[in-house]
């Protein structure tokens, strides 16, 4: 965990890729690295405001923070067995916020993943529940 | 879909397996049969009450019928392009029901599944936030 | 099914989005799409070929068409119950192909993805056990 | 880790309860505890053998240890966040083997699940590609 100057925080964590995240090839199924980037997420998030996903829902009233985009490249196959590690940051906008994730094995870069993310808080009136929000003052002051 | 005079309901429907329900060894990752267990449960549930999962949440005020118990036997392995078929059946008890679900390629069992769910509703005091109930008679007149 | 001049060949599937595939928030998980995207993309070599991917191992000695890079962006968030479609297109170019998703529900776009893949043929000496490899010529042609 | 003398070897992990474990109740989507319980395998055996999955097809000339029938009774409901502990144990019969998982959340049990495996082997001729055979004196003795 690194706090820089502009606004950039950092969290690693490292998984083991599972026989069931392989498809016949024997190599990791690519919807599978996207569950890992979404955990690695909640993660950073844990992190830096202190509490579960599920506790953040009572302390802030708000939603998730659903993708707007991802992009994703894959440069090496990861294969069941490989325990990798995943490098995650975060740069705060106004009405959203960048990820990025790096997988990597032994050194090595495996996928490189950059996500758009929007903070959202229900709203009963929107067609699916919630709406999107500037991310409030006290989270983003979290990640300084 | 047919209707027994002994309160069995039935319902039919076919899938493709995919490559990426599949394994290194090429067959089907076995969680991936729960997943189209509980789909088939669902469609049997939509047939029978002439309306979605998310409808009838509206129309009968519940929040699910989580499993209570399974079992499965996995007869023979099924791989990616097959297309395969699920009978699903109901029969419903005082506070739980029971499905059963029998996953078929080229009209050979593959896989045979038996299932205990329960009723619940929300209960903002319950632990999870839901509480187990009798499936309203509403609800089980409709499978008869 | 078209095929245009320019060497772009498409295929739609239709697909329910089931209470599995749906995250706390009540919509879908986004890592299912890409699963959802994986499918469309071998529905559209499948249907071009006129084999399933296991046939076409056989009949054309590859071992897959992994992903170099994908996109996407998420427009409007899919509920369970929620039939959607997918339009998938592909565009070949020399050592790589491009594929377009489309997901549509009610006639309003929910997400867009493009992803480039390569095709690969077995390789004992390759790190992986496979390498990248031209596109051969029998396969683009099925395609015209 | 432990060894009886009734040949029951045990192993335990933990690991959390992710957002996208999670479906729109707010609990786990049971397929996950079985994607859960596959990997709790694979780690018995990893502890077992001394090796990774991926080492032991090189090993022992075998290819995995599918199921043959499973059964599972959920006794409470987890919830994204939580850090629940898995613990594994196995009992070899002579043409398969039994595991047993119990998954626990704050020293409350959750999920029991009861797992009968065979060893197989690749076989070309078999439809599947492979078939049962007894579990080798050399894997066998590294249990005990």
């Amino acid at each position: 965990m690194a706090k820089s100057a502009g606004m950039t925080f950092t969290n690693r964590r490292s998984m083991r890729i599972e026989w069931g995240d392989c498809d016949p090839a024997g190599i990791v199924f690519y919807p599978r690295y996207f569950e890992i980037f979404d955990a690695s997420t909640s993660a950073l998030f844990e992190r830096a405001l202190g509490m579960t996903k599920l506790q953040s829902f009572k302390a802030f009233d708000f939603a998730g923070y659903p993708l707007a985009r991802t992009r994703a490249r894959f440069v090496r196959p990861t294969r069941y067995g490989d325990d990798v590690t995943v490098d995650t940051s975060v740069t705060f906008g106004r009405a959203s916020f960048d990820i990025e994730h790096r997988l990597s094995h032994n050194e090595q870069v495996c996928v490189e993943c950059a996500e758009t993310r929007v903070w959202v808080v229900r709203d009963p009136a929107a067609p699916a529940g919630f709406k999107s929000q500037l991310v409030p003052d006290a989270v983003r002051a979290k990640f300084e």
